[in-house]
């Protein structure tokens, strides 16, 4: 069987791309490995997502999936994708092989390591790059977070549940997250100008060491919360697709679809500098309705 | 007092702009002469907006003007805009006038009349462009929608609930409405290839002549909803604007800011194709986050 339309990845941007197939009765299939994407895992109550004054990320994906009806659903990872005589196929992980007329990728991203020394090996072990997966972990220790844009101070918001020795570290001489969220993160330390070296402990992070302005400093931790921006997946696309240096799929702002016709790239996975919800969303409706035309 | 962002308009374009705008701590008007544009008439519920099964358009758009704080509201309309040494100086219909370092259009447009002979001097009575503000009068009424798009249907759908003698009139062959549209509206009758060229009547409508492949028919009709699309006002921006031939505003993409920098045009009022709720909030987003950058 050949689909209309296969969407990859199933948070905010491929939900709403479903709910728009739907709609125009395109023969559809989603494949992704979880559901929600970034957006479930997120620390705080989204606030700025219109028409909610305060929702979970999980709530409201749970909510974007009631609105998907005839749609297929494998829960799977997409591992290639070629392009044969203007059909799509996408092999999986688990060796299955599914066609498409249009495929819109829109599989987000993942959170970017440091790389710096004790990280890998302390994964699991005080090294965290979620806090809503992990936070609970935490209460009463001494944390700290590595990263000064929204998500770190995020982080820190949703930490002070559990603990109120909270430390944020940014490497920039300023913080980068919005007023809003910087007001509500109070309280906590926040030492600009720092970047960060290793991470040190035993079984478990002990200690984390970083430079300032010159200067070696130590602090005294138990866990680490790692914001450090994201990576999108994207190295399995090949040829199909043009990324930029940050590895994300280039695309045509207007129509979001990529170098390859009938291939569109939508929410955080593409070269977009705005990564919202409801902008990853608009893009899926964008994405939907151009593709349409593609098949008729 | 000079305002960091002044949003003109309150539909869901608009509106999303102010919540993205109080999250940044902008100081921030909105000047509109209603709330909710289109949205707020529109004759069914909203189905397609993710995060709710089925809204109606004025649950939705309130529940996003429960989202926004700190933000100035002035019920007016402006008519003039002027950019003077990076400031914009706005002129409302009332005699007021606001100042901005940014302005985000979100106007929405304006139904589309057909200027066929009998249309004006019976608007108001039978001639109608708003069957949620206009339906209920025509209860058992045989009545004629002109326009076979989603617009036309969906006021088909609406007006079901109210007579059962429904025409809908479209000058092409096919009609363009979405089949899940299509399927709800089952039932009336569609009349493609058909040129509305008059609607009769005394002090209320009562006949419409059309032709249909060269013939001309009549339909003896109480009501006549004429669903042919919108058209922006736009001609009160003057240079500060390019358009295009159906008057939209043209913006770049990705930013949504106009050829004056600074001035953005969000949701149905520029040159983008998909006229979709959660497209227009996506924009009204993105063009505020980028509108932020100008003014630090």
């Amino acid at each position: 069987m050949i689909y209309d339309l296969i969407i990859v990845g199933a948070g905010p941007a491929g939900m709403t791309s479903a709910i728009y197939s739907a709609r125009q009765k395109l023969k559809t299939l989603i494949i992704s490995k979880d559901f929600g994407g970034q957006m479930a895992k997120k620390a705080v109550e989204i606030e700025n997502y219109p028409g909610f004054k305060k929702i979970s990320g999980f709530d409201l994906i749970s909510r974007m999936q009631e609105q998907i009806k005839d749609t297929d659903i494998v829960e799977d990872k997409v591992i290639k994708i070629k392009k044969e005589e203007n059909i799509f196929v996408l092999e999986t992980k688990e060796g299955k092989e599914f066609q498409s007329k249009i495929v819109i990728l829109a599989i987000g991203n993942e959170p970017r390591r440091l790389n710096v020394r004790g990280e890998a090996e302390h994964i699991g072990r005080g090294v965290s790059y979620c806090s809503t997966c992990d936070g609970p972990l935490f209460k009463n220790k001494a944390i700290a977070i590595i990263g000064g844009g929204d998500a770190g101070f995020e982080t820190a918001i949703f930490m002070k549940n559990y603990t109120n020795k909270i430390y944020l570290l940014e490497n920039e001489k300023v913080v980068r997250a919005s007023l809003d969220n910087q007001e509500k993160a109070k309280g906590i330390e926040v030492i600009t100008s720092a970047h960060l070296k290793e991470i040190k402990g035993d079984n478990f992070v002990r200690q984390i060491v970083f430079d300032r302005l010159g200067k070696e400093e130590v602090l005294n931790v138990e866990g680490v919360f790692i914001q450090a921006g994201y990576v999108p997946e994207t190295s399995f696309l090949g040829d199909l697709v043009e990324l930029n240096e940050r590895k994300e799929i280039v695309v045509d702002f207007e129509t979001f679809e990529t170098k390859t016709k009938g291939l569109f790239a939508v929410g955080d996975v593409n070269c977009g500098k705005v990564k919202q919800i409801v902008v990853a969303c608009g893009q899926g409706a964008t994405a939907v309705i151009h593709g349409y035309k593609h098949i008729w």
